[in-house]
């Protein structure tokens, strides 16, 4: 009956046998520290095998660890199909609308309790079942564009998506939220900033980097505090909203055009690059944290612009990096190369040639660094001299992925060099600031407490 | 005479002309709060034009910001050329014996008075007028390996300086420092941590983000850092040597294949990724923060082995990347290639032919994350399934650049598949790490109390 321990292995799977229970057992625990009655659920393949994963009545999945474990009493046995509580979606007329847009990734799940599967929750019942919270902030309403792995996201999603995006924000909602995988979630922000201009409502763009059966997940606080950044929030931008650091109490709004994930595997993933984060949201409250921030104003005219060219390509420059390279991707038809050079923005005296040769055939070259932190400043060496005067466009502080949604936007539109150059050294969605403040190096830090006291000293 | 005045531009050009002071005016200052007596210094093409900059007695140089100048009496002027006093390094048996290699970049400099530009002190003697701290660390002797920028550092020149520390370190060196450019600083360093095994002594890497002739210079307490590090510390790694975050009291010690820069123009912009700094170093003293160095061992015997291959490249992926950039890359005969991946180590699934061609050819192909922190984990979805199938050979947490400098390496010696693999995969210099400390993602953070705080909690 290996079924019955579905993905447990020793020590947990020890554990369990001696205490007779398994995978779907509605049990009562005894850990050293409480007691705590609940369902067993299976674990995936790549789970630890240190910890047993019970349902709480609340719907909350917590860990448990092995060693923690005093008693389990089996109470009974789920044998059917499990499956969110589907309820109809509460409409009420005072709530402001919101569209969920989803295109993969997983916001909320269900278990298929044989295999163990996680199927994405998604209907707005679905939802209202999974996340009950959501009723009381808005009148939601769903629509699945596509659903794909992230990484595999290109122009022909990004295009129908911002049109999908436009035509609901035309119909009148007050806000959009759109699921996405958490991969390349800041490469779609940064292209949509860009399509969508003049937004009057907010965009939202959510994930998880926990999916709902796994413990501490962050999937419903991600949801419950996009859905009410879009449906109240002051912000009508293109943003993500995900987890806040070292804290579960509270998730940052981040500007699509200076975020990036930042690590593989944490919740706390979505990072502000060189800026401070907009907004925190918590609680159904969002606390503005950058006043640059465009206000929400529904008799904005939202401009839709969807073009885009597919030869563009960012280089990541290493040093030893040989000049056929630049000549290969010249070669092969490229029109844009967005460079992700070292330090102020270099790349070894012998790729000059080869720029020289790309700019010369007509191809629009950029700079930006790959510290991610700081600006381009080409004009402080010799050599980043000569790369301005071969005609590479200096990108100050633009995000290597945000220069590549950018190039890629503008070279969809205009070949002219002059004009290539003013779009991209012109900000028209944060791409670019002035300065960093001093707060903007690495992270925006700290928990609830920091967070304060960050924001009790923001002018009035 | 606008040599004067060289570098100044309205305000503080205003407040030179108002009292009549200019360039090499030897001047008493005062200001809102002191009198300060001094040289004024000119300015680099790219300084702000608000600070008048004054080289102090003690060779300190600050900058005056022109709104706190009440008033400047000239003194006299200096008019001949300027140099540091070139003094006779002292030269003491007790002490041990540092090498420092210059391979270029800015560790002190002295100032040519009449064009303002910045010439690198470098003999021991002129070392030692611009930093006489360093007679009390060591007896120091100096050498030109070559003088480039460090983005035209090359395999060229990365085998003959490994050389020449095996040879210095074979003559009996305490402790070798090496003078680099910070751009490519932790490329070199990670290079150099896989040409130069078993160690028997430390090897430190230090530069300066701020040449010596400007206001807040990190030049002096970075170089005698890392002059104390290699000649009294406990660590016999490749290691980089600069200043600490968030105060001027401090140097840290990074391990050569965990670190990267992550500011383009801060001083504090090296950082140890996915986990924290080998050491701190402070007011000749150094505290270890990892314990998993390899101690200094007078009697291990270097092994030297820098055998490269040139055609390797590093790739950073991006969504909409096209599968005709992995073909030419194969076509202009790479023989391995460094995959950015997003998330746990993806692309999209469009280039999955293609890779199967290049692994089919006998290209070499990795992955590591562009997420910069966190672990590829490519068995956990299908498409890193995928990609595992087809020969992709998971990197851990090993950074990109490093893994490039592997790869690079590794190739250098083996072109057998399952060599490869086992190379890229068992950690030789701590390249791969089992896990991240919980304060390992993003920085070390804090000033000194902070780092105190934090050395009290390592389990003796």
């Amino acid at each position: 009956m290996t079924e019955d321990f579905k993905g447990y292995r020793s020590p947990a799977l020890d554990v369990l046998r001696r205490f007779g229970a398994g995978v779907w057992s509605e049990v009562t625990v005894t850990t050293r520290d409480s007691v705590l009655e609940g369902l067993i659920l299976p674990r995936t393949e790549t789970a630890d095998p240190y910890h047993l994963v019970l349902k709480l009545p609340t719907g909350y999945n917590i860990g448990i660890h092995h060693e923690n474990v005093k008693n389990i009493v089996v109470k009974g046995r789920r044998e059917a199909h499990y499956k969110i509580p589907e309820k109809e979606f509460p409409v009420s007329p005072d709530k402001p609308s919101v569209v969920l847009l989803g295109t993969g990734g997983t916001i909320a799940s269900r278990l298929d309790y044989r295999t163990g599967a996680v199927i994405p929750a998604f209907s707005p019942g679905e939802l209202y079942g999974a996340v009950p919270e959501l009723a009381d902030i808005c009148n939601l309403t769903t629509k699945k564009i596509f659903g794909i792995f992230s990484e595999d996201m290109c122009s022909d999603h990004w295009k129908p998506l911002a049109e999908e995006v436009a035509r609901v924000v035309e119909e009148g909602a007050d806000g959009v939220v759109i699921g996405h995988g958490t991969d390349t979630m800041h490469h779609t922000a940064s292209v949509l900033s860009f399509m969508l201009q003049d937004l009057p409502v907010p965009v939202v763009m959510v994930g998880s980097q926990r999916s709902s059966d796994r413990p501490s997940s962050d999937a419903a606080i991600n949801l419950i505090s996009a859905v009410y950044a879009a449906g109240h929030g002051p912000i009508a931008e293109v943003m993500i909203c995900m987890f806040g650091p070292t804290s579960d109490q509270y998730n940052l709004l981040h500007r699509g055009t200076r975020v990036r994930k930042m690590h593989s595997s944490y919740r706390s993933t979505f990072r502000t690059l060189g800026a401070v984060p907009l907004a925190m949201v918590e609680h159904g409250k969002v606390t503005i944290l950058d006043k640059t921030y465009r206000p929400r104003d529904r008799s904005r005219r939202l401009k839709l612009d969807t073009r885009f060219e597919d030869k563009v390509t960012l280089l990541y420059f290493y040093p030893n990096m040989q000049p056929d390279i630049v000549d290969a991707l010249v070669d092969q038809g490229y029109k844009g190369i967005v460079i992700a050079g070292t330090g102020l923005g270099h790349v070894n005296r012998k790729l000059n040639p080869s720029l020289k040769r790309a700019i010369d055939k007509g191809v629009h070259v950029c700079m930006t660094v790959q510290t991610l932190w700081g600006y381009a400043q080409m004009y402080v060496y010799d050599t980043g001299r000569d790369l301005l005067e071969l005609g590479v466009i200096p990108c100050a502080n633009m995000l290597p992925e945000t220069a590549f949604s950018k190039l890629s936007w503008v070279l969809g539109h205009t070949d002219d060099p002059d004009q290539v150059r003013e779009e991209m050294t012109t900000p028209i969605a944060g791409e670019i600031t002035p300065r960093e403040p001093p707060n903007g190096y690495l992270v925006f830090q700290g928990g609830v407490p920091e967070v304060q006291e960050f924001i009790k000293r923001i002018p009035k």
